[in-house]
């Protein structure tokens, strides 16, 4: 059984760090703040003071964690991950953040002769309990190979996309779909029931249909009440989407629907919605049909 | 067996009309022009010179032509449907076309005595030939019932969505996601292959993924090799997208997102691409990533 | 000195109807309420109970109300105008209304042996008071050539454009780009402040440019300094833009410009800026651009 | 007289370097290729094999190329500007290129003991071969006063914005407005045009009211009748709305009326309008308005 390290305990990476406990690897890790780490640490994990403890300790570490910038801080400076790989060991970041960042990461992680892996996951909380996530990973074939088994304990679909920062792209290019399904899937229902149409009838037959993805057939219970509790809120697909355009730019690639959708989740976190999940889309969009604006519209 | 009128006998009216002949229905029929209709006379249809007398023969008379003009056009004057319709017939429009157009023919069917039905369906025409239509059905509850083992001979699923028009209001609002799913596909794919990402692999990534709906998983090999003959054509989903807009603006409700599809369909038909099926969304959205103008882009 | 009508004595009808006054020419009123209209009465108006009495008291009648169905109300039923309009008089709305809805309202006014011209003004409360509006004239040229004179009173351009509704369609076409130029220049402000410029230098500077109109020169001061009152509020612009937008469709003609803009006031009202002045754009747009949202997008 | 330098000779450069050389100034210069400069030459000009002999020769070297790349290629390497710029030399960037790209040269010239200053101007030929550019200028309060009278000769409003890179980013917040306004200024007169009204007219009327910018009164003519040469083409203006949509994503700025034009200024490109003036637009938007898809849209 590989050593494994884990930075990063928070909502994912707590469970992805439980279930290769199960698994029986020795785990060693840390996050933030030591708290949410408690149930693990009971569970045989080994709490470290810092990133660099964790990847000195461990053969192949891994990290999960919300943005770039934290990427960056527990990566470098004496404290972090960087200071702790030796010549051969193997690190997995599984954070959504921009694949050129992550190809400069591995770039300084190549340069003291260990590998990088982007492995961003598609799929949340349930999934990482379960151990059905869908992972796409950037990096060199034979680090792939190397890692996979480890991999295939947290993901029921493990794929080797191509070279560093591949992994991210092509999650980019997913999450970049959910969230123009997402608005799609809310404007042709408020279209149907402000034509009269009832709305529970109305998402049943449009998930029924050739249009319902496994996202939307998921999702539709959420739109018709949705929770105070976020699957996956609307400022972390807004970060998806504005690393997506990012990505478009720099690539040259027009996107007209990603724009637009990201233009509708900073109106929503304007109006207050950004911690709530993004089936409130459909709220968000009810919110300016039913504004005094659209009342002059409909007159006209 | 009910007696069945059929206007309309093309691509998707003769497979219907098929259908039901088989079923071993009576079934009189017309259409624009009378060479297509070769084979299913052969099989029994009996030929008539206009609408009004397919009404005028049949208890249950259904058309399927391609848009509001068309209705129109077979449903009024001295040989239209509606002189041929007598106390108590049924008249099931198929066609998609505007809701407020199908209301307007139904309230002057209801003026002879007679009923309407907007039956507007999903799905192609493999579909229609094997009775796997999704059909969404507006108009009264009690007519619906009488048509209902009628159109079942169709459709794998027959729903009633409620009164006059909101059978095609639905139905615009699923073809609203198609559109954009298409789009958002598009972009995905584009921005994984610009970045490196084999073109397949991408795709099958990506319809594995939660957001691989039926339609995308079915389109998928039309994507990645554009046929000549299309399943569902560019101008004719921009025909769909266009009715939802205008819907849209009637209900005051925003379709951002339909909106901006309904843009990119417009410039693939200036472009050339307005007989092909939808799956060239891709191929042109790359059209302007490798022209001057992105290149310029791609180097600041 | 013709005899006057004037229907509609609001913020813009009560300035027009002063002018007339002073011009010399006897006026009868009537409005929603009379309270505002003491001042006119003891000018010389002679109020009226009702639209008809109006009307049939004068040989010119005007009008000035809010939106499609307001103008409905004054010309419709026993008290409307167009029961008390006679042969060969004129009825001239100033109202910015659907060019449909004008139509249909000129037909019946033709049909009683009456002719209508539809005489949209550009500009705001201060012009109507100086008679310096931009008055945009559909209808028939020999009523135009009639109507003029006392059209003249009121503008300091006035422009026979062509048939009826036509003047409507031009407004339409000139608040458009009065929209889409208070976004743009919304947007450029927002990049330079944001990128560390000076406020008022950006807008000193950009005014001074030649993108400066002289609706950006003269809302300038209101972008730096928001009123409380509005020369021109969101509600009513947003209402233009969707008569914009439903002619558009009509004509097939596309609007993305048009949109992005409608898009924007929606928000804006749906954030509560529904009845402050346009300018207010630029607050609204930063609105987006400090939210938590774009926070991640700027981490990214 | 101070010894300039000028490195870039082509339309607007050659121009530029034309009047400094007639205000009496000694002017060394170089460009991609000579032929042009034969004229220059001819009138005093001193050609240069490289960039960097024109640095060395003169106490301020300007500079006009295309784009991002031109300036890293004339400025880097053993024959850039860099390397013959001494201690106290000012180097002014009259390109518009990004402002990232800008900032980071100008640390390139402070860390070898010289100045730099981005000068981008507002105006096209006539403008520059008049001298009345309009000219903003990034860079120190010291570095700029000291060029100012240089460039007075050049431009008749010369404003310093403030530090390094923010001459630039307050040019493409002008032209991002430059391209909104023309995009709205032709959907108005397509609007207008296809309701029926005369092309000409709606010019004129729309020019001559509150939305008539310079910009817009100047090009009405090139609206009306597209010339072969462009002012300013399609695919600059793209390559600027690039530079501006990539700031605003680097400042958490959202540019919904940027992107639309964007969009467009694409598929003009596409369709082959990519080196045609940016009037091009009004023809280009009437493409998708007379295509088999919005005649669809039509009968609908």
């Amino acid at each position: 059984m590989t050593t494994v390290g884990f930075v990063g305990l928070g909502a994912m990476g707590s469970r992805m760090a439980g279930r290769l406990l199960e698994a029986g690897h020795q785990v060693y890790g840390t996050s933030r703040t030591q708290d949410k780490a408690a149930t693990l640490v009971s569970g045989g994990l080994v709490w470290c003071a810092t990133p660099r403890e964790v990847a000195a300790a461990a053969d192949m570490t891994l990290s999960s964690v919300s943005d770039d910038a934290a990427v960056e801080a527990i990566t470098s400076g004496p404290d972090g991950i960087l200071a702790g790989l030796g010549r051969g060991d193997v690190y997995i970041d599984m954070s959504t953040i921009a694949p050129s960042t992550s190809r400069q990461v591995a770039g300084r992680v190549r340069a003291i002769g260990a590998q990088m892996l982007d492995a961003p996951v598609s799929g949340s909380v349930p999934a990482a309990e379960d151990g059905t996530l869908v992972i796409m990973v950037g990096g060199e074939e034979a680090t792939f190979r190397t890692a996979e088994p480890l991999l295939r304990v947290l993901g029921r679909t493990v794929t080797h996309i191509g070279p560093n920062g591949q992994g991210l792209l092509l999650k980019l290019a997913v999450n970049l779909n959910l969230g123009a399904q997402m608005l799609a899937f809310s404007e042709g229902l408020l279209l149907a029931e402000r034509g009269g149409i009832d709305r529970k009838l109305a998402v049943e037959v449009m998930t029924d249909s050739a249009i319902g993805s496994p996202m939307m057939r998921a999702r539709a219970p959420l739109v018709l009440d949705l929770p105070d509790e976020a699957w996956f809120d609307v400022s972390l697909l807004a970060k998806d989407l504005g690393l997506a355009l990012t990505a478009g730019r720099e690539l040259a690639v027009p996107l007209p629907g990603a724009t637009t959708t990201a233009d509708l989740l900073s109106w929503a976190a304007a109006l207050g919605y950004g911690r709530r999940d993004i089936a409130a889309l459909f709220e968000v969009l009810g919110r300016t049909a039913t504004s005094e604006v659209t009342v002059s519209n409909a007159r006209a």
